[in-house]
């Protein structure tokens, strides 16, 4: 299968690729603006992942080539950039096509991080109301710390919720993100349900914040 | 330390008085709006915990005398009856009362739970905006399920988040929350965060929902 990461570049985006390089036999297409940038991006991947001994199939393109080859397109941009992101690819999606997204729109204050969502309920919403009818939505890997995902000295073990509508895009999620070592991909309903899921990223930062020792904090579900 | 759990009759209430009982020397103090029903309640947790050789000290009492003579008050009510039972104990609190809220908003339809708060922004602001003055509001033993908790053959190995603006207090109950074996309480901060730790609670019902063999899940934080 073709995995393409819009805004692969960083964040909870060079994470995802690395470990879906590294874990999977997918091929992972990296996104970005600039098709230049997301070639260096790969270049740099594929020098950490060969010090690792891990082949892996990995290539850069401008985000419109990469939505357009892949057969699941991951929205790893910042959430503010997400709607726009969605519109700009639209033409490189269609019925097959299952939709991810990852971001969680958030607002900070002197006592930690807030829930914020946009008027959809959730960017998982928004991004179903952005994408072309027919494109399956799903929203996943919410609630993984990048830097923790982008260390592949570190080993996971992590629990990642999915929320979809659609079983069959759901269960192309759950298998991808289950394929990822020590990450374990659960459900949690229907996109309606994709606020009470984003609103644990501020949870986890808050906890990270209040806490010793639990830098990059994870969840599991038990 | 006399802990008394008002609404200890059932619920979360029932868990925690049985946990609180068994696992630590404090006097615990159940109370309802009736207090017959509190002493009925306490005569079947003193049953159940002489089964399993634990020695208890936990009476029964009304609510405004439970909270009277208690230094913790834990509002173990529904949470569309939180504000009006902190009203209706509010002459039995006073600076030196840790009043701690485990309550959570939630409405369901056919996708499962979502998070419901007050216009106060979680049902934890709500009762600081309805205790008295002087009184430390404390968040706490939000994500845990009932049942798992009033089983005492499920040996725990949970997480439970600590919101509250007063250091004294939140130390008062994360210590408290730490002697209940196999739970762990950790800080999230300010009760300004406590929406992001409520909402967690419709989170997991949504995913014993959704996943087999899961019911009754909780959390870690890792």
């Amino acid at each position: 299968m073709r995995i393409a990461l819009l805004g692969g570049t960083g964040d909870i985006g060079e994470g995802l690729a690395l470990r879906l390089a590294r874990d999977t036999d997918h091929e992972i297409l990296i996104g970005s603006r600039d098709p230049e940038k997301a070639r260096d991006a790969v270049a740099g991947y594929e020098d950490e992942l060969a010090e690792r001994d891990a082949e892996a199939d990995i290539k850069g393109f401008g985000n419109e080539m990469a939505a357009d080859r892949a057969d699941v397109v991951i929205v790893s941009v910042p959430p503010y950039y997400v709607g726009d992101t969605v519109e700009a690819v639209a033409d490189s999606l269609d019925s097959d096509t299952v939709l991810v997204t990852p971001a969680v729109g958030m607002q900070g204050d002197e006592d930690g991080l807030h829930y914020h969502p946009p008027s959809a309920g959730s960017v998982t919403e928004l991004v179903e109301q952005r994408a072309p009818d027919g494109v399956s939505v799903v929203g996943a890997f919410h609630n993984l710390a990048a830097d923790a995902l982008a260390n592949l000295d570190n080993e996971l073990d992590l629990d990642t919720l999915v929320v979809a509508d659609d079983d069959a895009a759901a269960d192309t999620v759950l298998t991808i993100a289950n394929e990822i070592v020590g990450l374990r991909a659960l459900e949690a309903g229907p996109l309606a349900n994709a606020a009470e899921v984003e609103s644990v990223t501020p949870l986890v930062i808050n906890i990270a914040k209040y806490n010793d020792d639990m830098h990059d904090v994870g969840v599991k579900w038990i």
